[in-house]
């Protein structure tokens, strides 16, 4: 069974202006690179450089097709103003677990009224498509429901620490905002759900992808790499590259309101992952099991899972192409070339 | 197995002052009522008015122990003068599904910054235990998940409005805004997740309470009551007195840090309620099966479930009383007693 979906505008990147909202960031830069090799007219990289890393997009300053603007997505008059004449806009701008954590405020501000703002300056403004980063965090976390709503099984939340929770909700409300922009607004837009993304440019926000970055330094300081539980638990990653280009795909693609898994080719386990670093490093170091510590915030998946992406094949055209021993390699080998990384540890 | 809970403050009602945010409204003031008659020392009636209606509350404003404050939980200031000297606090104010409809902005701002708000100003003035009205909506709609995290699986949310995920990811993230509080600043607190409320003072607010009321209307013109489906889609509604004597019972009780239902002592099928409705008007009119017409906001459950509330007697010594047929009965008959609803449907 072939899934239809409903078709909106597509852009033709050579006469469209987009604008990337968080653009100093990992997937941000990524996406500029893309859309200016895919021949876009003009990309517009927006962020207010809270989290953002003006090194991300260095790179891109001299490109008389890019224009950075410094702007608040809590500030709308601002948020009209920049996406004034635009085409398409790739939002990313928002907190993300750790940040729902030690600032909730802000977190519950950029994620739900952040994104608010940019929806109804595009509905304000005609733009033509929006492609909203959320995130496999809307599944929620642990086991899931079988029959009777028993209180445990809310949000197939078991066990996972409230700042988890509330990123993946806030994630939830963005689609259905942009779903409701849709509906009574008629502002195109597409939910690409990323998985835990990584790669070049990597910064020490996101606590997943993280591990990969912490499991290099514990090795290279000749230290045990320290693996939670058994080793078998299950990540799904996904390479920057891939989700670059999946955002570019969303904005040539006539299909609109509807969300796609953004999801590498396959997922790992913890204990492969060490092992992809330990190869890597050349190194015999065993790793060490250990528990988390009181407090930490880690996201748990509870189990075997797997993220499919075969949805983003059929309404984007997409897939990724990069494989973890590939993402990890790249990931690492940038990582040695650059003194530190772009975005220092908070 | 008997589930254990983690212990803080149990409040003793005749020494305590208690807050309602929310008041002037269904649950509101049953729950000012059963705390009047619990002996508590104060009861302070929050409320802005702005769905709220000062006839919910009338029969309390002669009483000594009651004290009325009109103040917006969006407004810090007043929340923390309001909150000053309280012991407990009932935080019923809230947007529901037709508020995410119908004034999205409103509703993101109440049901996430207010709540905040809440938590801010009662860990600011030393308040000893929160209770959070949580709904049902924490579980989702649809189908369950099942192993691969297929995109139509999100928050058990196929097929579902914008409005209903809205509302209901708003409530998982005031219950793990309430957690964060308790974990950062030690403040106590329970989630009680209402199912359905009914029952005297009903407002035409609530998209599944309506439909008693809309029954009922209908019969009384004369006319065939209309019944979505088959009849057999499963509501379960918990009357607004036992909704009350939780409130109650959790502000007594030592237990914190959870989250527990609050229902009725079964489900019942759309069909079984029509004909309770049919019953009590002594009607012999068939009910119309019709399918919903475009854009209307209702929610489905997808199928057969119920909600179990034994967590509640564990942990709070509370189950519900009032049976359907009996709650049924009551509902209509203050409803033949007042010239109309309390509230007018908006």
């Amino acid at each position: 069974m072939t899934e239809t979906f409903a078709k909106g505008q597509a852009l033709d990147l050579s006469q469209s202006v987009i604008l990337i909202a968080g653009a100093a960031s990992l997937v941000g830069s990524h996406t500029a690179d893309q859309l200016l090799a895919a021949g876009a007219k003009e990309v517009i990289l927006l962020d207010n450089f809270s989290f953002g890393s003006a090194e991300a997009i260095k790179h891109l300053e001299n490109n008389d097709r890019v224009r950075m603007v410094k702007a608040d997505l809590m500030r709308l008059p601002e948020v009209i103003e920049a996406t004034r004449g635009v085409d398409g806009v790739v939002q990313l701008a928002a907190y993300m677990t750790l940040g729902f954590s030690q600032t909730p405020w802000n977190a519950v501000d950029v994620n739900l009224r952040g994104v608010q703002n940019m929806l109804e300056a595009c509905a304000i403004n005609g733009v033509k498509k929006v492609i909203f980063a959320s995130s496999n965090a809307v599944y929620g976390y642990g086991e899931g429901i079988k029959g009777a709503l028993h209180e445990d099984l809310s949000f197939h939340s078991k066990g996972a620490p409230p700042a988890a929770i509330l990123y993946g909700a806030s994630k939830i409300m963005g689609e259905q905002l942009c779903r409701t922009y849709y509906q009574q607004r008629g502002l195109d837009y597409l939910v690409l759900r990323y998985s835990t993304v990584y790669g070049e440019r990597q910064h020490y926000r996101a606590a997943n992808a993280l591990y990969i970055m912490d499991t290099y330094d514990q090795i290279k300081a000749g230290k045990a790499p320290v693996m939670p539980g058994d080793g078998t638990e299950t990540k799904h990653f996904v390479y920057v590259t891939d989700v670059a280009r999946a955002n570019v795909k969303a904005l040539q693609s006539a299909t609109t309101d509807t969300a796609m898994n953004v999801s590498g080719p396959a997922p790992v386990t913890t204990g492969e992952l060490v092992q992809l670093v330990l190869d890597y490093c050349k190194s015999d170091l065993k790793p060490e099991l250990r528990p988390d510590p009181p407090g930490k915030v880690r996201l748990t998946s509870g189990g075997a899972f797997h993220i499919p992406h075969d949805k983003a094949l059929t309404a984007i055209d997409w897939q990724p192409e990069v494989t973890m021993p590939e993402g990890v390699k790249k990931l690492l080998q940038w990582r040695e070339s650059v003194d530190r990384p772009s975005v220092a540890r908070p």
